[in-house]
């Protein structure tokens, strides 16, 4: 099958085996997968993975389950042990002996083929198209913000960048009764928050600094912490979401003397984001900048990691 | 009088104007006061304060006050507005408008005299001697922690870092039910944890990485926050107490992939911290390492800022 390596910062299709189940899991034929920043910042060297990258996909199960064979899915990317203190713990994201799709220890899903638990599957009902669909993992890491801060209607709520993430973000606490506002520094991301009803903000325009009660992190790049660490008010809460294989020298006194609590924030609930979808709460259609059929994912890579793409889909079957 | 000045990374004892006291403020003797870490990263440039350092001390009350004249005192060292959002919200040591005694807009205590809110003293009861009363503030820096994080005794926690804050720490949290475990690198002051029976171990014997519940970072060093990031659990809590003036690269890639919460901690209650060394339930004069003159500070601030050093105090009076 073809499938898009990575090795030593260097991306390539390839063409390898069809991959062989384990016991427990299905084969599923890719159907849509999508490019996050993550994948870029593994390209760059992030987690030190080489392998198949991928992890937003929605695909057809095709061998390995007889409730699921033929279904349309999507996948929880944690693939877990069940015994361990964490998994024990109802923490199993945090398994001590995961492995990840397309990010660590498991072939990803820039591939015709991806192999994955059966119980890791989730159908998609037929309401949510592909295209939607394949918005699901990260949605679902969108919506973890909402379990990690109190968001009613007292909290003053600044989602910083307004780029792939942060828009999801924006989009899922506005389903919140928080008081929302999505700070970035894009014309036309901000201008699709506009037409969302979102209220929005260049960062230039920004005047409330050391205000707001919860700064969501959602730059992708290193200057946003020391941006959000100047937006929270003291004894207010930072949630972050950008991991980046490289970051400059940080000043955590902020973080400190203001005595602020960051929260790290990954994986979220991909039940939860289907059934988002599949009520229509967020509108992730309008979100694609384009699609590229998986033979082109270097051109695909390219654009993705140009500023203010949004997101950039592979289509793969 | 005489005072310790930092001007441009400078330390110069100077005779300067004994200072007037604003309405509501008493004039204060100061009888010992306090080396902390904070001070030496003054003078290394941290917060850009030049003026009379210091802002731990006992003192006495000698104008200003009818109740208080005469009285040995400590005091709080966030000289607040009452007004602001923050005062009003109940966390007045992040007022908006406050000066910190010897740290920001307000003259410190390495000198004879220095002035203060009648409101921020508090009496020191008798069966308090004066080298046990000047280590109130930062012994209310480490009570601090227990009102961030839960620390009961499911919580495995370990304090990081043995030195002047670490030891402060880890003897206030042996004084709570959680399961505690003090890790440091110097001999000297493991050992006089030993003797106090708390539980500790040397940083190149630890073999339980990522299992620490809560791990409170006290060792007031750039090394400190990635080497805390290893020993926390994913989901679980550091408490940062480090502030530094320089601070290399950092990686929170950890903190992000591991959901961690990382809690800014700075100033607590100094009625507590007084409560707790009237109750003998720590042993601060285990912890001076030496007293100079207010007239030997210079070489008093090179000794501190060696490292295995303990407290130092300054003798004013």
């Amino acid at each position: 099958m073809n499938a898009i390596f990575v090795e030593s910062g260097k991306v390539a299709l390839r063409v390898v085996e069809k991959p062989a189940p384990a016991a427990g899991e299905v084969i599923i034929a890719v159907r849509f997968a999508g490019i996050c920043s993550t994948d870029l910042e593994i390209i760059k060297g992030y987690g030190g993975y080489s392998g198949i990258i991928g992890h937003e996909f929605v695909g057809t199960v095709v061998e390995g389950s007889r409730a699921l064979n033929g279904k349309r899915v999507v996948a929880e990317i944690n693939c877990v042990c069940g015994k361990c203190d964490m998994c024990l713990g109802g923490l199993s994201t945090h398994c001590r002996r995961r492995t990840v799709l397309g990010i660590s220890g498991r072939p990803g899903a820039f591939a015709e083929f991806v192999c994955l638990p059966e119980r890791n599957c989730i159908e998609v009902p037929a309401s949510v198209s592909d295209e939607e669909a394949v918005f699901a993992e990260p949605l679902a890491a969108a919506i973890q913000v909402t379990r990690q801060v109190k968001l009613d209607a007292r909290a003053s709520v600044a989602v910083l960048g307004t780029g792939r993430l942060g828009l999801l973000v924006a989009q899922v606490l506005a389903n919140t009764p928080c008081k929302l506002t999505a700070i970035g520094r894009n014309p036309a991301t901000l201008g699709l928050l506009d037409r969302k009803r979102i209220r929005n903000m260049n960062i230039r325009e920004v005047n409330q600094w050391g205000d707001y009660d919860v700064v969501v992190e959602c730059t992708g790049s290193p200057e946003g912490l020391p941006l959000a660490a100047k937006l929270v008010r003291p004894k207010g809460a930072i949630v972050l979401k950008t991991t980046c294989a490289d970051r400059g020298p940080l000043d955590l006194t902020d973080i400190v003397v203001n005595e602020v609590t960051l929260i790290g924030s990954r994986c979220g609930p991909m039940h939860d984001a289907l059934a988002m979808l599949a009520a229509k709460k967020v509108d992730v259609a309008g979100m694609v900048h384009r699609t590229f059929p998986l033979a082109d994912a270097d051109k695909a890579l390219a654009l993705a990691a140009e500023p203010g793409t949004l997101k950039i889909l592979l289509k793969v079957d």
